[in-house]
């Protein structure tokens, strides 16, 4: 069957972000991470700002930007009203086809379609450390602070998107070590399998 | 890092052993299986039968041959034995190094090692159910209890061993969908990231 869409979900330093990047120059596919976030603003009536400080701080209930939006509220909660906006410009990128989606509990939105790749990158803690003071920069915070805020935010979010694990192997195609593997054998490997099911 | 070891756990039905004994064919290693029962046996003064059973059986406390065992313990509790039995076979095999173990544990006993690829094989249950009909013929169970009731065998027996979750991507350097990817697939790409590591 067709891979025409590939959802990817990482830890935070692993280079999942970057590992889709090279999938998608590998197979000619658009990729969506941050452009999502415009997309959700309109379909949500969100401010951008808004919708990127949710899905940043997604579990993190005490900004002043969320406590604005919250205020405004309808009936549909805050954090709802984003994930069904999210979960509509998903499945209209997956039905546009190919695409590598970042994030999002798109695996879980998409996972009654047959023609997408789920992908899970993960890493140790010491390459995700190393990794995040070399992109980020150094903050007030340890690294290994860094990378258990926001691994626990993911997996809280992603919980409460699904109900499923964070991470277990049965939600994706592929699981991959990026460390161990190295990123570039990483992007090989899914693109090949894409190549293969065509 | 070389990876002289290669360690295979798996959803029961998902053809983790078939993925392991091509591996070992396309590498050269040895394929170590049910060869490591007269290991285990010798390394811990049990019958062959009694470990066999044991490690069919792992938490189905109710049999005949474990009964027995278990009234001619010692100190060490019978399971204990076993366990340690294994985890002392699995790390000598380990030593000599070019091999691919199924089962047992083995990526946990074998964790602070680095030249181990961890590898998990799972597959959708209709993938499954098929095979397993295909593969041990029918028997007046449904294929889908047969399934559930042996994934959650190894989920305790694995929990009971390594005190983490079984089928967690992180555990493992790589998890694949076999039903998704294909047996063959699943093979080379394990093989062809042992070749690129040497």
């Amino acid at each position: 069957m067709e891979k025409r869409v590939i959802t990817i979900s990482r830890e935070f330093g692993s280079g999942g972000r970057s590992i889709g990047r090279l999938v998608a120059e590998k197979l000619g596919y658009r990729f969506l991470d941050q452009e999502l976030i415009l997309e959700v603003a309109k379909e949500s009536g969100l401010a951008e700002e808004v919708v990127a400080e949710y899905e940043e701080y997604a579990t993190h209930r005490s900004s002043f930007l969320y406590a604005i939006a919250v205020s405004n509220g309808g009936n549909l909660s805050f954090s709802n009203q984003i994930q069904a906006a999210q979960a509509k410009v998903i499945a209209a990128e997956a039905e546009r086809g190919n695409c590598v989606i970042v994030g999002r509990g798109a695996d879980y939105v998409l996972k009654d379609r047959t023609d997408c790749l789920h992908v899970f990158i993960h890493a140790d803690t010491d390459f995700r450390a190393k990794r995040i003071v070399e992109q980020y920069g150094e903050t007030s915070k340890k690294p290994i602070d860094r990378l258990n805020d926001k691994d626990q935010r993911r997996k809280v979010y992603y919980k409460s998107i699904t109900m499923r694990d964070w991470g277990m192997s049965q939600n994706y195609h592929i699981s991959l070590n990026s460390g161990v593997i190295g990123l570039e054998r990483c992007a090989d490997i899914i693109a090949d399998i894409v190549r293969a099911a065509e």
